[in-house]
């Protein structure tokens, strides 16, 4: 039986094991979480809109009924293409090294925000690609509330309540809205001293447009909604230092100035998983700037038929694509079809178009040269999450706190812990 | 106008400040988290059945619309009751001081499980009195069929997949019925490897009988409800050494024994919050050996009638109390109405009835003298818990999770992340 071992558990990696769910095949998942995370709400958790398990379902529940399937929580180390075999070490106990043949192979790690070589902001200036990171922001944000409740400083407490958003893509585009909402909306009725209203929220982008992955006319629009909620965009501009009390920038005519503020997300940049890198050098092939490896047009890797690598941290040869998540679920079923088929094809990416979100009632929508905003953007948005969303209780759990938060404009799962 | 500072937003402190609404008083309620906690469900998330934001609310959400009410996130360092005063760090803007002044004030910092001076036991015998603990209990819980899963040998295998909890109590009897469940309908078909069914549940208790608080009878039913879900109870044993990989008991007889056990769980003694020693040493109080604070009738400080103190904290004088929710309740309403009268009354606590659950459709009830168990203890415990669960949106989304645990037997939140 044709053994095939799957690395991560993301978009990708889950549509290519579940693409393989009738297929004569053994497979192995690995991943060194036991949950698939839908990453695009994660920005709602670091808002306190949902609870983390609503957007976090485990790996083994989703692929219990797929017998043909086998889930470990592992970290991976290493590969030997030459060999047919991954390295890993079992997280769960103890970090025990093993090491699994595989026929076929498919490697898709994902990607994080890059800071530029500057990873000593991260520190201030968390991103939220991941579960804990969501969670961490989500505690340090709310945090800054209550010290803005208690201090005494006018100006203190100004720079608890500035909070900067680093990258103007669909991320920062949503963070900057929902910080907005959550001090205007939500947070303004359960301070005595603090005025939450008073709170800024700057954006902050390198490129003079944001969203640059949308027509220029939706991205305007994007920009007006965003100002209409108190978030003020500024182009143009680079970050030049992050500290504890500030965020440093310098604007096209190359003046830097200091901002103030105490709260910064970071959602600029993008560099590739380690284990693109890993997998380059063990198998002669090349990674980008970016750090993500080149494939075939077909995601496989040069030289190497049955090793397949695919998602944010794979650059394909002559086909530039977005870092979304409908082109990692694509590539993963296109994957799986490979493998079931045993003959590899070239991948197309199916564009069936682009929605960001900035608040209640504001998105924007691209659908194949259609564009539309406002209310109607918005139900498209929320009703194509809520499907491609894992699980039906989950859809239930968010579409339920959706309806309270849209009601009553409040957020449920605002909870400060470690 | 009359300043009340309230210390602490468990049940005693909340229905406190709760009870003062209507009251010409100016309430500060003081806390060292931003929610309260519905602690009766804890259990539920240490073992994946619920969400943390499900059963833990914003106390800043709860009395946003408690125009006398004020929420501080604070530590409480020290009392001063001749000067009227509460110390107290703010932990959101790094530990600054801080003084309060008080004409009333209100203490109820409520209790931790105690390890009989073995404190090194709590790094391997987690308690699950607190929200993040309950979190990194489920993780352990979930990693360790996650060991089990990749482990060669049997013996350790085994001893992955042994749980032994500490303590016969309500919280000992939910712990040990759930991870029963979790083993034996939720997690048997997630695994290809390990056979959860095969999973050891011990539950440990020191006297003769479980549930100590409830007639003979009905323990004796919970007894063997927890042995028909294939958890053993080991009566008229103690604990008497913990550590990463086993568990130390001696029988009645003196015999001692070592239990393969490479997971435990803390649900035995019990120890005041440091807050009542606190108080007692700056009030010329006393506390008994478990370091509750002894109280009058009316719930004050001896010779201090402008300071009360209330919850598992305390020790009434001549009025045993058990240390559960509804105790907690009574008395912050109580406490609450004499400030508001400014008169002290003493204390009464209204019994009305006992309840505990097991596992599904399995639950024990003593409702004023009437004995019932099975499918209508349980039903009633679902009510009322869900009654008493604070927040309309609270009380749906565990509805939805219970009906889709109830239907699937699945468990929709079993996350392991830190």
């Amino acid at each position: 039986m044709t053994r095939v071992v799957v690395v991560g558990g993301g978009f990708a990696g889950l549509l290519a094991v579940r693409g393989l769910r009738k297929a004569d095949v053994e497979v192995t998942l690995v991943d060194r979480q036991n949950f698939h995370l839908f990453q695009p709400l994660a920005y709602q958790v670091a808002t306190g809109a949902l609870s983390a398990a609503e957007i976090a379902t485990p790996l083994r529940q989703i692929l219990r009924r797929q017998r043909n399937a086998q889930v470990l929580l592992a970290e991976v180390t290493g590969f030997d293409p030459a060999a047919h075999t991954v390295s890993l070490d079992y997280i769960a106990s103890g970090g025990r090294n093993a090491t699994l043949e595989y026929d076929r192979l498919v490697v898709a790690g994902g990607s994080a925000y890059s800071y530029f070589g500057h990873d000593d902001w991260a520190e201030h200036a968390p991103e939220l690609k991941s579960l804990t990171g969501a969670l961490d922001l989500r505690s340090r944000i709310l945090s800054a509330f209550e010290a803005a409740e208690v201090e005494d400083d006018p100006d203190v407490r100004a720079s608890w309540l500035t909070f900067v958003v680093v990258g103007g893509g669909p991320t920062g585009v949503e963070m900057a809205g929902q910080i907005a909402e959550l001090a205007r909306d939500t947070l303004h009725r359960d301070y005595r001293v603090a005025d939450t209203r008073s709170a800024k929220v700057l954006l902050i982008e390198a490129t003079d447009r944001l969203l640059g992955t949308f027509p220029e006319t939706l991205a305007r629009r994007a920009e007006a909604s965003l100002a209409s909620l108190g978030a003020t965009t500024l182009l143009n501009t680079t970050v030049v230092g992050v500290d504890a009390e500030s965020v440093e920038v310098r604007s096209a005519d190359g003046e830097t100035s200091r901002i103030p503020a105490r709260n910064a997300v970071w959602a600029a940049g993008v560099t590739a998983s380690p284990l693109a890198r890993l997998l380059a050098s063990a198998s002669g092939g090349e990674t980008d700037r970016a750090g993500r490896l080149l494939v075939e047009p077909d995601l496989t890797l040069p030289g190497h038929p049955d090793v397949f690598a695919l998602g944010d941290m794979v650059a394909v040869r002559d086909l530039p694509l977005p870092g979304v998540a409908p082109v990692a679920m694509q590539e993963g079923r296109h994957v799986a079809r490979s493998i079931a088929r045993g003959r590899n094809a070239p991948f197309r990416y199916r564009d069936k178009g682009n929605l960001a979100t900035i608040g209640r009632s504001r998105a924007i929508a691209d659908i194949k040269g259609l564009h539309f905003s406002g209310l109607p953007a918005w139900l498209l948005w929320l009703g194509l999450h809520l499907f491609y969303l894992i699980g039906f209780q989950n859809r239930l759990l968010v579409l339920t706190r959706w309806t309270f938060s849209y009601v009553t404009r409040g957020r449920g799962a605002r909870l400060i812990h470690d």
